[in-house]
């Protein structure tokens, strides 16, 4: 099951996609997906049974939203493709020993075709393609091997990066989260879709040109690893995203470095879960 | 003002402290501070008249609860009072160029008395008194010289810190959040009544022994121009937390090192806000 959120003109709804349409799941009681993954497969049982006999509108005449707009949080792994660890040694980044872990702020969260804004205050704007992960079951504790039983679902996150300022320091916490540079969608592909998230295509195009091409099976943590890993220190609560890490490709490691500027159009695609595509625009101010 | 969340049997209620009292705001439309947070200023003045002829309970007769149980965000700046940095420095931790950012994940929060679990994958679990701000007024692009507008108020913050886990990897994302790790408290203290908020005294004592003692004039980078800094990247929003650094006298920074055991009981103060008081427990699993 494929589940967005859009604005067809009354604002917020929680959707169902069928085909090229969508169902407004309003007269069940959802208004947002974070109600639906809270509630767990019951709620799928629901929307599956008024699904087959509910209106719907084309999802053209919609403005798909960022699925999950305020997580609890959004948590970001960092150098977790072999070949990006290898262009960022190239860079002086050290290769970390654990899994490096940083927060996306909650504020960042964009929709999936929602413009990226080019801040003043750096020319350094740079993409990352990642498979996203929607935690389903509250998660404490949990082993990788029962970590696939706490996934609700999957989405194509943009982990845009402002790339002098993730440097400012070591936590990598202001380059990571400027407003409007965590584009997330276009919706949440349901875990039952996905016969293994370990085997999924992974690109990222900017104006039609290929920059990132890689596989989420060449993660060196995979992702039941990285659910044990967070669950040892806090619970991950129904909701909460996790972006899993991008491949090799991205602008600063190019030679010279290439970064995103006005005008250009980024596109992140994940064979079997989507494509999120967003614009580059200027801050007004 | 103060205010408080608290349970006096009928769950989680809004309060105001009046001497060693309560007044519940359950009939001004209040369940959470949040919800008076972002009203503002109106809110306010609706709770004074409100609270003139209204009836309380003892506090002794409650139990306080965290402020804010889930801000939208809880960041914290490392390294930004002068005698840490030169006792982090022993430690071989480099001193930061510019401001040292971090997330504490919103469910390490906890309440001002409750109890910092002992996990079993550490024994050097560490405690960090700080001054805690509260944003009022959503703030992006906000200078240091307008910051003060954007404070809604204080409150007492333990950055609990489980040492090993903080140095896995260099964003210190695992160690500063594990659950129940980041109590505050004891209430919120409203920025009128701080005539001004880097002046005073903070301490940290464990088992009675005082442990830290400074002042929060000592920062390094004051309250506002870490909000000009943070909000340069992304907006802080109504309710977000922001813990504003620890001084010096630190249990890792002890010779030898003394981290917290179960049984301590560790109490952060800062004259003119308030006193949180935590005991460590152990992890029942």
């Amino acid at each position: 099951m494929k589940l967005v959120r859009f604005d067809g003109g009354a604002g917020a709804r929680a959707g169902m996609v069928i085909g090229d349409a969508v169902v407004d799941l309003e007269p069940l009681g959802f208004l947002d997906l974070l109600s639906v993954v809270r509630e767990g497969v019951g709620a799928l049982a629901r929307i599956t049974d008024f699904a087959a006999s509910a209106a719907s509108v084309p999802m053209a005449s919609v403005r798909l939203l960022a699925p999950i707009e305020r997580p609890g949080k959004y948590l970001a792994i960092g150098m977790n493709y072999r070949k990006h660890v290898e262009e960022g040694a190239k860079l002086g980044i050290a290769e970390p020993k654990k899994q490096l872990w940083f927060n996306k702020q909650t504020t960042s969260i964009a929709g999936p075709f929602d413009g990226i804004l080019k801040p003043d205050v750096s020319d350094q704007i740079d993409y990352e393609a990642e498979l996203g992960v929607v935690i389903g079951k509250a998660a404490k504790h949990v082993s990788a091997a029962d970590a696939p039983a706490h996934i609700f679902g999957y989405f194509v996150a943009n982990d845009v990066s402002t790339r002098d300022w993730q440097f400012h320091s070591q936590t990598m916490t202001m380059g990571k989260s400027f407003d409007t540079h965590g584009p997330i969608g276009p919706w949440i592909v349901t875990a039952d879709e996905i016969a293994d998230p370990h085997d999924l295509p992974i690109r990222c195009l900017v104006n039609g040109e290929e920059r990132q091409s890689s596989n989420t099976g060449m993660m060196l943590h995979n992702i039941y690893e990285q659910i044990e890993y967070l669950s040892t220190a806090f619970t991950l609560e129904p909701g909460d995203l996790i972006a899993t890490g991008t491949p090799e490709g991205v602008g600063i490691a190019m030679d010279p470095p290439v970064f995103l500027k006005v005008g250009d159009i980024v596109r992140c695609e994940i064979d079997g879960v989507g494509a999120i595509e967003n614009p580059v625009v200027a801050e007004a101010r």
